[in-house]
């Protein structure tokens, strides 16, 4: 299979890319580094890089920026951060992707498991993540050719505990390499719909 | 309680007004009718409403735009009609809100049960509605003074059969009398962070 990793430079992009490099033609793009960079805030750019790789199997998104910021000083434009980069972001790879799939591909976006297990500051977290699994549960009953769409639900990663470590006392967190596996059910499996847990 | 309805003319919104306004001194809100005019869009006319009618005990929310249609071709501007409007339109009120609630006191947002049964041209309401269940669950853990923040997930109303119907073939519509007791549980009663499903 050939599979685009858009955030194939990131934590759980890295993991990814090395998981799926084992069997499939991974093509890895960035915000600044891997083979393509794309802003995928802008949809236009998301269309310009898919207009150049062509046809694929899978597109696998490990990408998005969010906002943390106490609830009471939280502004309209910083809940928007969130929504214009994790969340439209991904929707955009999504919607531009139904096109360029070969028959039976599939979609993978990121959530994160703030979506139901909320943390302090973490009200856009919470928000983005859980609009992405919706995304997911509407998308997927609409795609034709049989394309599929699944997203991925990640704890903390043990690779990122040194930054994140404060927000996520108590939670268990997981390596990389783990989470990738999910990302491999996703990709070479057979499900729709669905939110891997790797947790 | 004095309890400001935002939204107070629509379908649910009527309902919610007499329900509450058995036992409370409701203050209706709509974007053309009501006591008072707002675009909740605009964070800044939900600071200039609040302003006017000064301290409250609970804070309903029973409006939002939604735009459907086909996956195929939608795009990332018919999007942003929900997450302007449903979804950053309930945010706001929620983020001026804290600043107004008397201690102990609520806020009730409004969902929908396309979250977590999708239809058809609704990738945009489960997402939007999903974002909503998502925010809610991040507030409530951050809210201040004994301030509650709850959502309700309406299915279709009877009263909008007419119009929804063919969107909701095999649902089973709630009568929005009985949506309203959703309402009533959040605004009445002593929980935080919860998804009412009217359904």
């Amino acid at each position: 299979m050939k599979v685009i990793v858009i955030g194939a430079t990131g934590a759980v992009g890295k993991a990814v890319v090395e998981e799926l490099g084992q069997r499939h033609e991974v093509v890895s793009v960035g915000a600044r580094g891997g083979e393509y960079q794309v802003d995928f805030a802008d949809i236009a750019q998301v269309r310009d890089l898919f207009a150049k790789v062509g046809k694929v199997d899978a597109v696998v998104v490990t990408a998005g920026k969010l906002h943390f910021a106490p609830l009471a000083s939280f502004t309209p434009e910083q809940f928007h951060v969130g929504l214009n980069s994790k969340l439209m972001g991904q929707v955009n790879v999504a919607l531009v992707a139904q096109e360029y799939l070969n028959d039976g591909g599939s979609i993978t976006l990121t959530s994160g498991i703030v979506a139901e297990e909320p943390i302090r500051n973490g009200a856009s977290a919470s928000m983005v993540n859980s609009a992405i699994e919706g995304f997911v549960r509407g998308a997927a009953i609409e795609l034709p050719r049989g394309l599929r769409i699944n997203v991925v639900s990640p704890t903390v990663l043990q690779e990122s505990m040194g930054s994140y470590g404060p927000f996520f006392v108590g939670f268990e967190p997981v390596a990389a390499a783990r989470a990738a596996l999910s990302y491999a059910r996703s990709v070479d499996g057979a499900q729709t719909g669905k939110v891997y847990k790797a947790w």
